[in-house]
């Protein structure tokens, strides 16, 4: 069953990279080569004109998620845009701050904010008490985020102490849950909190309008909505950027809230992937939907047993993420060689441990190593969800035999 | 003479940015669209192979300056790996770090440590003295540092509140000129502290070896050798590394010092410009001297009064900065159309204000106005020195002219 025999492989791991899409690429290359020029060098047209295509992708960026242009910061990716929205914070604020994330962000909020709590206060270290602090907002069973818990915890603080941040994502990458972005908003405003919301997964897929929504701060990450790898962006809204101070210092591009040589290349790929997801990449959702539910439709009749993690929720259209009881995901990859799927989330996989996610919405660490997820894309075909479910239900039958009977699991499965 | 009009612009701004080598190019593509997996999806043979690709990457860059393979940090450029070196360490040390820097070190190095030093120690504000420090190590007039001053510097701290790191560039961007890297780190070796090398101008157009020279951490930019905007390379040896904590918080790739799904076109672009670096770009340096002599030989002949800066010292083959006394540089570039050169560096051009190098080495603030940067690069034709000196020096003479009349140096200048 492994990829290289016979039939190509399908990839359904949508959420842990998308290919660029052919004509951002065509949008970038002129740029690599041609014209070359640094956005700073505003003493000759070679870098006038590199400083002009990047504002038209910034006016891109800003369109499709609902913000001005000059909100648009653009950063290597979402990690660096999480970050920038949480230490910047920090060092804007010139004191320690009070931090609330949910228990399902990415790795980079939750180490972000755990990074800025560990390091101490601007008139104390973080042993004293007198450091910054992180709460994590707990989800409910469905992934969703807890709302009860969110404005309870932003009361409690009370006493001049208030929450300076709350950081929610728009969907979960590992199951696609949608989370209650503008009810959370609204509560950290009324607490005198900015809000910030990782979009990377959501933007481009779902509609998302950070003006409607009452967002602060969006990340954006390009390569998850078929822009290139290395680029990405915080968006962040003329009060919220008075609050911020830059992670990356130097000669002061971005309003001097990141600074480096713009990658202009990058920043007009992502540009032109906000142009197109903002048409046909959304007008795709429906397509992607039908197959993630077809994907379910057959897990369900080739395995009873499995249930979809976040199935009561709203999700995104594109992600499925299965536990079949007695499977270890591990082991389900390895022989469903065909599917090129992920257990976890991409950017922590290198370490095996259980997904942060899973456990949070109550699954224990047994349970959270039986679960795989499948997201599907844009280049995904029609036939690639039953063949994904077949290959999958075999491969995990194989598997709990395995288990049942002590085998290893390491020996391919049969077909 | 603007250049519209007739005559393609000359471009003498390589040290601002150059354009991707087409090898470069080609080299990324596939891993665009094609093999577009997450180097951390372990799990499936499209994260895999993209792993393999950026560890190939990874054993060129380290090969080009002398380091190992494990100790690569990729990052999103020079500006990202010189705050990862500095706020690393001071993050890594837990405590306030005493830091020094060349007066000429570009300014991602000079504002990283002026940040640091702001924003107070572990157990204390800064202004009450217990915070980190920051000392600026002046240069002589001809622009290399002044190793008296830096072995002064090394030892008045003594009394246990010895520096923890030192920063030191290899040559730099505005003069060409090539600092004493080696003895820098002998002495920085000899007090205990870390030497850091920002090597970005000079890497794969001079010889550097890191490991004979003696730097523990140094910093490498991708579109200055022909390679990518967006990726760069922080390279610290294994001591280093330990003295490091990550800036960018997250997944946990680069061994925890750098999290953030990998740039894979872009790394696998850098690792290409530095294999073809350390060969036929270095091939190519003397005729880029002999370029840059004949330049200065022509502005000699038409401005007599024309004073090359740092021309005492050991200088990048491509690099010349001229000063014409009486001529403003932005009067100078206004008129002097085909030829697109810089005025301080292109980083911090977006703020009109002396370059800090200049002044430094001596200048005042008027006569580090009157100062133009040409560098030359591998697609540079023979003819373009020629004419770049005509046509500085028609521009300039102009300019003098209109300056010595009282005129505004708006109008196109006659040819």
């Amino acid at each position: 069953m492994k990829g290289r025999e016979g039939a190509p492989p399908i990839y359904l791991d949508y959420n842990a990279s998308a290919p660029a899409d052919r004509r951002v690429v065509e949008a970038m290359m002129p740029w690599m080569s041609d014209r070359f020029g640094n956005p700073a060098s505003a003493g000759h047209a070679a870098g006038r004109e590199a400083r002009h295509a990047v504002d038209e992708a910034r006016a891109e960026v800003a369109r499709l998620v609902g913000m001005n242009e000059p909100d648009v910061i653009f950063t290597s990716g979402a990690t660096e845009a999480n970050n920038l929205a949480l230490h910047g914070m920090r060092r804007g604020a010139g004191r320690p701050i009070h931090m609330l994330a949910g228990a399902t962000e990415h790795k980079s909020v939750l180490e972000a904010c755990r990074s800025i709590a560990e390091e101490g206060g601007g008139s104390g270290g973080s042993d004293d008490g007198n450091g910054s602090s992180f709460g994590i907002v707990p989800v409910r069973g469905d992934g969703t985020l807890d709302l009860g818990a969110l404005e309870s915890m932003l009361t409690s603080r009370g006493g001049g102490c208030r929450v300076d941040v709350v950081s929610v994502m728009a969907a979960n990458s590992e199951t696609g849950v949608l989370h209650p972005v503008a009810e959370a908003a609204e509560m950290a405003h009324a607490h005198g909190a900015v809000l910030h919301c990782d979009a990377a997964q959501a933007a481009g897929r779902v509609p998302f309008d950070a003006g409607a929504l009452g967002a602060d701060m969006v990340t954006l990450s390009a390569h998850k909505m078929y822009g290139p790898k290395g680029c990405g962006a915080l968006a962040a809204t003329r009060d919220a950027r008075r609050l911020l101070a830059p992670i990356l210092h130097g000669g002061g591009q971005e309003g001097g809230l990141r600074s480096g040589t713009l990658n202009v290349p990058g920043i007009v790929g992502l540009g032109e992937a906000c142009r197109i997801a903002a048409g046909e990449g959304r007008a795709d959702a429906p397509r992607q939907a039908a197959l993630r539910d077809r994907f379910e439709e057959e897990i369900a009749r080739h395995i009873p047993d499995a249930a979809v993690n976040g199935a009561g929720a709203g999700r995104l259209p594109n992600t499925s993420n299965i536990r079949v009881p007695g499977a270890m995901a591990e082991a389900v990859l390895a022989n469903a060689g065909r599917v090129q799927i992920a257990t976890g989330s991409a950017c922590t996989s290198a370490a095996v441990e259980p997904s942060h996610v899973l456990l949070a919405m109550g699954l224990g660490r047994e349970a959270a190593g039986e679960c795989v997820r499948v997201s599907f894309g844009r280049p995904s075909a029609e036939a690639d969800a039953g063949t994904a479910a077949r290959d999958i239900a075999a491969a995990a039958s194989y598997i709990r035999g395995l288990e049942a009977g002590g085998g290893g699991g390491m020996e391919a499965a049969p077909r």
